[in-house]
């Protein structure tokens, strides 16, 4: 056990509430007077999740929206944030940060409820703090509930950030559209509030769809074989990468996705192929749940090995 | 105006819900299906708000604390926390935090709910966010409902921490009870349960009390008279200071006191002093609430005049 997991086992011994799913989903789920409250919290920091010459309202929609996603990921409606605002000496900055962080609650109607300002020693990274509260309307699907026989699912396009990092870093050329999915994601709240009540396990793609595959099959206690070659691709990814499996094992090992990805019974097919036109947002079947554990990688019918790394811990 | 000024105004502007209670107060007031949920997130910083040489025990224990007294000045009880866990490389620091973090929330019954732990650059200095959740039973006390003739109440004793930080880096020597206050502040939970219904107004002091009567009083748009020969001093402050007006100021411009500060009708006063003896916490009069605005500064019956710097302010 790495010390990072010795630490987060003693945290989750401290996690004894139901509400706090053992740490292991992506929020807690409270239930206050007939009403279930979702709540999440994450952190960004310089040079671990933004870098320094990321425009700062970026930076502040990037912090809203991982948030929201784990939101989406519960079905929950975000009803409000507080901050945690780590404020440096550049009042550029921290202003321009502020006007993306209102045109990100705007865009999702949610207000800002309260939170902390604190002054950062002169060479600390710029960081923050968001706890967003949601409230879900039925039930909270969790990572724990797929069963043998339920197809696994992605929304929307697989891969699109990492390159976007690159090309934001000019480490290499390609299309603006990546930066964009690098830089602002999208939560997907209204197709993970519609999505709830059809799945029986969801999370959101923040590490890479493989390891994220790999935490719910454990989660759930069942293996997951993962079919390469349907996973969805941008067509922006495919001016930048080849779609064979060496670039789709690129895609599918990338992180911030920020897309859901959700196991159903098979039954539940049509109508989340149904959902998906509705939204306007595809949804791709791109696995099945199995007995055992782990995952296991097949590209064109036939069982590849699995990459030494299935994706990118931020932490 | 500031540049922190005008950047708390820019995110006040986007405090639109009433749940916000426009960031002019210590936590967010949310009634969610019948019931009054407080919400309250504070972050602590090396070098800002803890000494590295702090016990990593103490660190874990003042960040729940300063969060609970939030809530406790709010008349809340505290139902769950969300933790934001800067991981640095030091594993035994690390692991002390998280145990010093487990003895806290079980002195006060509350367990750990959910969060985020990220890494740190290697230079960076460890910081820590926490969201603490809370339930009012009653009534919610802000900081703009005192009004003219109420009189102006503190808790505890007040600047034993300022002694106890000095005492901690050694620049002094003194009673280690003081150092104690600085390290191990102990939120106000039972009292402020108690008092929410007898007050008309109620902060906690963590800037030092004459700097928070000065933001009470802006908040309830009246004036305060403080009565500088009624601040309860500790014993084991009185061994480190003088009880005279000087040492008396530098008490009431102390920070971290996290005392609470409360304003009342004076028919309230018998009911207020009764409370105190149950609880074996001493209430005092400090002050009262007049026409006007900001704050005067009485000693002995006469007027004196006010310190250049009214506390201190962490950020």
């Amino acid at each position: 056990m790495s010390r990072e997991s010795e630490l987060i086992a003693a945290l989750r011994a401290l996690a004894t509430d139901p509400a706090a799913r053992g740490l292991l989903d992506d929020a807690a789920v409270l239930e206050i007077g007939g009403v279930t409250l979702v709540l999440t919290h994450d952190m960004i920091v310089e040079n671990v999740h933004f870098l320094p010459g990321d425009p700062p309202e970026d930076v502040a929609w990037k912090l809203v929206a991982v948030n929201f996603s784990d939101l989406a990921a519960k079905g929950a409606k975000p009803i409000g944030v507080l901050l945690g605002f780590g404020l440096r000496e550049d009042a550029a900055w921290n202003n321009a940060f502020v006007g993306g962080l209102g045109r990100a609650l705007a865009a999702f109607g949610t207000p800002l409820l309260g939170g902390d300002t604190t002054s950062l020693p002169v060479d600390a990274p710029n960081s923050f703090g968001m706890t967003a509260i949601g409230i879900a309307s039925g039930p909270v699907p969790s990572r724990s509930g797929a069963s043998e026989g339920d197809m696994l699912w992605v929304s929307g396009t697989i891969g699109d950030a990492r390159p976007g990092l690159r090309i934001a870093r000019r480490e290499r050329s390609g299309p603006e559209w990546l930066v964009e999915r690098y830089r602002n994601p999208r939560p997907r709240l209204e197709a993970g509030q519609a999505l709830a009540p059809l799945v029986s396990a969801m999370m959101d793609l923040s590490d890479g769809l493989l390891l994220d595959a790999h935490r719910l099959a454990a989660a759930s206690n069942v293996g997951i074989r993962v079919e390469l070659d349907s996973v969805p691709l941008s067509e922006a990814y495919l001016e930048y990468e080849e779609g064979d499996a060496a670039g789709r094992l690129s895609a599918a090992t990338a992180g911030d996705d920020y897309e859901l990805m959700f196991t159903a019974a098979p039954d539940r097919a049509t109508e989340i192929l149904g959902l998906g036109e509705k939204l306007g947002l595809p949804f791709t079947r791109v696995g099945t749940v199995e007995q055992g554990a782990g995952i296991s990688l097949f590209h064109e019918g036939r069982q590849i090995p699995l990459p030494p790394r299935l994706g990118y811990e931020h932490n």
